[in-house]
């Protein structure tokens, strides 16, 4: 398997507040066509930093790629200092620079003197073009090894990556192709899920299990490798299919699909229509239901009912419920789904009450209790969940769970 | 100033899906007491490779910290590759193992024995004490430079570097105070900002000033350095307030705080209650505003009318205007705050309605067209604005814009 080391160039990624995203996006091409990442480095404006780095990466690895530092100005030095890492000179491309001048005259104006120094290439590399930005690439082999030199612009990188870049890796890489799939999981610990499927995974040899916690959710990630790459898909095929047969509906998704994008479909595949009444979460599961393109096919309307008035003047939750049972109640979350769905008139209607913290909690309803209601032409239900975290975590948990108790009603009424 | 090098071990971190977080936090404390962050490595559990990235840390930096890798399995092999990058032993510590043992008791289990990986400590550095985990960090001095070896868990690492590491650190830096400041502006871009404060900040020699746009707002970093900490903050303060008082109300905070908290201050300061009728943002302003917590004293309801139903119904929207003028109009975005106004009974109500794409635009209303409505005693108005990015950014600025636009009404309500 090669080896690859990843370079991002910038003073800005040093900062507290800055953080390299484009490797995430690299690893992931990467370890696709077989290669693993063995190192990544942050580095500044910083020649002899850089240049170090340049040539400790050269060394000890068969695939080093450098992202960002490409600019007109002077501290942008991946250039020449990439260059004096493996001992060669930068050649000035005449053609570069008219190519430069024209864009700039397209965009109605001249080019500044300062662009010259992105016409300077390292001697003996290729030259990635880059339709997004004015700093081309660079594609320099050294040996059986290879250093690619890629603007920072996500927007820039990747189409270059993607044209220039990858099809010279895979041929280098030979014919290994690596798949994954991601399966999430509601309802069900990390442990429950390692049991239940370790007998599974563990006698598929060739695929790389992990069961990951992912802030809500409990994710399998499934990686084959294999020299065909219809038998890596298949693989996965097998073992995700497997998985899902044995945790039933807790895996909403094989496709690494989002809960909000899985309710979405089953809505628009039953030609049924939706609407929310929220409390603790506050407008997070209409945000997400409409993230999603195209949601207005089945997402009608939704009420924020914050204060008690708004559940009562809106909803229709009749005032001695709340006195009685609490604002926080299975009652009154059953009382908000009704009355959201008489309101909207959709199909179904779900609802949120709960206590997200950090203050309002007590005994007998600690922080994290929250109600979750449902309704549908014929049955109004609900179901009590006590949530941990904090007040963003049990928001968000909250509104996976509204989401999770929708799709398995959806199932049931559709599925028997 | 000291610099620093910052080594995140782990083969996770090498993965598509994770990404190094302690590093950014550890940045901003080694900034705040003068110490640079030079370059940041992350590198999976490799014995060479790491062994490697120490030696050449310690060779050039002054600061040297690693985090990660102190687990008691055999792929935590962050204690005997530091030692062995700076030619030194480990030593076994019986009082360690005395102490993981009880603690294992207190738990009710007794210890593997595999965690007497744990007691080996490099010759001659100073033991961290880990309360929150099983790995003890280690401070290693060679010569003047220090070697800080963390455990990966933040929840391990920042107790840990707060008390063992950063007084020493402080010692090392001498009185080097460094402060930051963030101000946060809306509804200006990032030249006009630039030309209006340029004068201002070029005047302040000992503050970097870096204006950055983020996501939806252009930010204005300050950072000063002095040897006296009150000098650092008060030459930060009456900076801010020069570009305050330049800027105006376009600034909406010197402080780093959030567009949702700053209009939740003055809601409550003012004491004062809203609601929202949302149609494109779809639940993300009632989500940002609830987000704050206390955020009940003033928030009452919300709406997300995504149908015209909705808007009809509830918000009591005449047909006829949506008919002629469209969902997605002046018209429709104030009769949307007044209903709204009136449905919640709040002191204020805004309203969004816009086109957030990626289909739904004409050449009348291309995407990114949004409306925003405002509603109170006297008033109803609404203001029109196109945004430009896809539908996260949209929906994201068309939040940002409709809180920054009740926060100019409030501040003109209130300051005249």
């Amino acid at each position: 398997m090669l080896s690859a080391e990843i370079i991002a160039i910038g003073s800005e990624l040093l900062t507290p507040e800055k953080t390299d995203t484009n490797s995430l996006w690299l690893t992931e091409k990467l370890n696709e066509i077989g290669i693993e990442v063995k190192l990544k480095t942050i580095v500044g404006d910083d020649e002899l930093r850089l240049e170090e780095t340049i040539r400790d990466a050269v060394e000890r690895s068969d695939v080093i790629i450098t992202t960002g530092g490409l600019g007109p100005t002077e501290d942008d030095i991946t250039r020449q200092i990439s260059a004096k890492a493996i001992g060669r000179k930068l050649i000035f491309h005449e053609a570069l620079v008219e190519d430069l001048r024209e864009r700039f005259r397209r965009w109605g104006r001249e080019m500044p003197e300062i662009n010259k120094r992105q016409a300077y290439v390292i001697e003996g590399a290729e030259i990635l073009p880059n339709p997004n930005g004015s700093a081309v690439g660079m594609l320099a082999r050294i040996e059986a090894k290879v250093l690619v030199v890629l603007p920072g612009p996500p927007r820039e990188l990747k189409p270059m990556f993607e044209t220039g870049v990858l099809p010279e890796l895979k041929k280098l890489a030979g014919e290994i192709f690596v798949k994954r799939k991601i399966l999430r999981v509601s309802g069900m610990g990390e442990s429950a899920v390692d049991e239940a499927i370790a007998p599974i995974y563990k006698s598929f040899e060739h695929v790389q299990t992990s069961i990951l916690f992912n802030r809500t959710e409990i994710e399998i990630h499934l990686r084959a490798q294999s020299g065909s790459e219809s038998e890596a898909e298949n693989t996965l095929e097998e073992l995700a299919g497997l998985i899902g047969k044995k945790l039933g509906e807790a895996v909403f998704t094989t496709n690494g699909e989002l809960m909000e994008e899985v309710v979405g479909s089953l809505l628009a595949e039953n030609g049924k229509t939706l609407s929310v009444a929220e409390s603790c979460t506050g407008g997070l599961i209409g945000e997400r239901l409409t993230d999603v393109s195209g949601s207005s096919k089945y997402f009608i309307q939704g009420v924020i009912a914050y204060a008690n008035e708004a559940k009562i003047a809106t909803l229709n939750v009749s005032p001695s419920i709340i006195e009685t049972r609490g604002a926080v109640s299975a009652e009154t979350a059953e009382a908000m789904a009704k009355g959201m769905r008489e309101l909207a008139q959709t199909d179904y209607a779900i609802s949120v009450t709960g206590i997200a913290g950090p203050s309002g909690g007590s005994e007998e309803k600690p922080i994290g209790t929250v109600f979750i209601g449902y309704a549908d032409e014929t049955r109004v239900k609900s179901v009590k969940i006590l949530l941990p975290g904090d007040r963003y975590l049990i928001r968000w948990r909250a509104s996976q769970a509204a989401l999770d108790y929708l799709r398995r009603q959806i199932l049931k009424n559709f599925q028997g």
